[in-house]
């Protein structure tokens, strides 16, 4: 038995562009950006979220797209359970894995991590 | 005055792979689809929305993509206060606009349609 939930929405910004898209966003919704201020990291957070949905953008060395998050508390076993349903694997990234669904939207598995993981994940039967 | 929020995700299908898309998204987040069965329709609902979201998967003659729809009292004078901040309109659709963030991003200002919209939409000052 494991568990999972859709955690966040990423906006993946390639890099020169990352700096106007936290501008636009920031007013285009009025929500307050955490994180812009912090180099190292590639995250910035806009808001406080909605329904336990994170909304984040991304810096990435690619093209920009959106992708979105599942939280799980057994990697494996999740990215297993949706092969199966159709996905693959694109490649690992740290403790995540980049997946592919069956119309070409990449998503990514990654740890729980979220404080309504407890209450709104979906529990599946190995 | 007008008013505006960020109100849906749609995961853009290209229309060969909508409907392993449909199947694949209603199992992978343990949700109902909604509209799956109205073939003249482009539009099926996933689920019941989290914190005033919608999330749907859209059949689109493109390639697959994600983007986001903000919806509005005045779509004009909205589309016309994105721009100030950086966006650009790529084309007028029905009663829409597509638009294009700094970073590449479309996505679409929609007349105001959700529940939610009487309570979570920001006012802005024209």
């Amino acid at each position: 038995m494991h568990r999972s939930r859709l955690c966040s929405i990423l906006l993946d910004c390639s890099a020169e562009t990352m700096e106007a898209g936290v501008h636009f966003w920031q007013q285009a919704l009025g929500v307050t950006a955490r994180g812009a201020d912090e180099p190292t990291s590639p995250y910035v957070t806009l808001g406080g979220g909605a329904g336990g949905l994170q909304f984040y953008l991304q810096r990435v060395h690619d093209t920009s797209r959106i992708h979105l998050d599942i939280e799980t508390d057994n990697v494996e076993a999740e990215v297993q359970r949706l092969e199966k349903l159709g996905a693959r694997r694109k490649g690992p990234i740290q403790t995540w894995w980049v997946m592919e669904d069956p119309c070409g939207h990449l998503f990514c598995i990654v740890p729980a991590h979220s404080d309504a993981f407890a209450t709104q994940a979906q529990i599946w039967e190995d």
